[in-house]
């Protein structure tokens, strides 16, 4: 299954997006099906590591996981959320959703809304877009200037080496989808009334800088990946989609290897006070 | 299965919790494998339900429910968020732990930290520990002077109201265990070194305050209830305590009957865009 994380993890160097095939299921052989039932296995290996990392958190330890979803509109960050993150239990799970930033956070550096979703110690955080939006919808759509925008790139990897020095694995995603599935996926969600409230017709205005949201992610994938990698994955099929992201959640958590603290106690005293115990009425 | 959540639910009037079997399963003739079973047939219409009330918040709506889940050490709310908040698509869920309060905390008022963690329109929002600590450790362990103690039954009750009346249901719930049963999963804890982490010595002191603690809930659920009602679930049975919480959510989210909001734009002309258009390269 690590051959998925293999194929779906960017090294140094430029980046390509168009170059990297969105239906494609890179490092895996199964289907559909067979995916379908490998995520769904690595829910009690996915459960007991988070619990240890929790555990780990709630007796002094430090380290938490940080999963950043990236990806342009339909590219399946709903998805990955409910059927992925979804394996967790969620009391050790802190979800944020970023949105255009309000006047009170634009009023502050771009990270400082960031720095206040951190995941604490023990936990498992997601961010469902993130700081990345300032280099990518920011740069395309002109919403700072550009020594500003340039400034962001390292800001970000100096930000992020400080999460990794400080105990946060940091596991960044991208969704990638074609303008033609995206396409396909709008007209999904015209036609049917339970998906009308995720649309927007502005979703279809964006579509007019397709070129220029996909270079602006690769010059982001390729100025920011020095203290974090960035995963590229293909989501046209949302079944690969959904096992890559567990797949890299899964190794993350692996690498840290949480174990169970010891006790801080004394076991054999603390069962005598118990049995002891004139029993409370 | 209604009839569980008519079972638990306080009138008004003095609350006799000596006189509620903890070990009971009030409301349903099932045993543990129909009651696991009823929970899991549940899934899908609470996560419709779920997805529509988070689609009404998405689209202008206000409304949002509340779990507030007290009880005392040991009886389960870590597992009841874990088996029954666990049945939501997590993006739409946002739990809060309350711990003892910090310094800053503590130089507000006590419904300041709770203000702060409400749920956002469209959100099922999760207290694990609440307000209420505020009038059961706090009156037992005296953190505070009897006449502020007092002071918060109405200020709570004032609060709700005003949730209540911005469109939160608020569902409140503590479950129920006997001092017995609390002895013997302490026990558990400390003869499973996967379990020594969540063991803390202050547990047994807590058990020579376990009347005072009864008393401190009884006050607190005969004064409280005007806003919204409380549950006393009998959790000595962790399949039950599952069980009832989910009926209770099930009941509430029902009872909102959240609509697939309409478009607000003309969705024949958005198709038209989209399949008319230049696509993008």
């Amino acid at each position: 299954m690590s051959s998925i994380a293999d194929a779906v993890r960017l090294g140094p160097g430029p980046v390509d997006l168009a170059a990297i095939d969105t239906d494609a299921a890179p490092g895996y052989d199964g289907d559909k099906v067979s995916g379908a039932a490998d995520l769904e296995a690595m829910r009690d290996e996915l459960a007991e590591l988070q619990e240890r990392l929790f555990a780990e958190g709630k007796t002094g330890g430090r380290r938490s996981v940080l999963l950043v979803l990236q990806g342009m509109d339909t590219s399946g960050k709903g998805g990955t959320l409910r059927h992925t993150v979804g394996l967790f239990d969620p009391q050790g799970v802190r979800i944020t959703s970023f949105k255009a930033p309000t006047e009170e956070e634009r009023s502050h550096d771009f990270l400082w809304r960031v720095e206040r979703a951190l995941p604490e110690p023990g936990y498992v955080g997601v961010f469902d877009r993130s700081h990345y939006e300032d280099v990518l919808i920011a740069r395309v759509r002109e919403l700072a200037p550009a020594d500003e925008i340039e400034r962001r790139y390292d800001a970000i990897v100096d930000f992020e080496q400080r999460l990794v020095d400080g105990g946060t694995t940091v596991v960044k995603c991208m969704l990638h989808v074609s303008a033609a599935e995206q396409r396909k996926r709008l007209l999904a969600r015209l036609g049917d009334p339970t998906k009308f409230w995720k649309f927007n017709p502005g979703d279809i205005d964006e579509r007019a800088y397709w070129a220029a949201y996909q270079q602006a992610y690769e010059v982001a994938l390729e100025r920011t990946g020095q203290a974090a990698p960035w995963h590229v994955i293909p989501a046209d099929k949302k079944w690969f989609r959904n096992l890559a992201v567990g797949t890299l959640l899964l190794e993350a958590l692996r690498g840290l290897d949480p174990q169970w603290p010891a006790a801080d106690f004394d076991v054999a005293e603390q069962r005598a006070r118990l049995e002891d115990e004139a029993p409370p009425r």
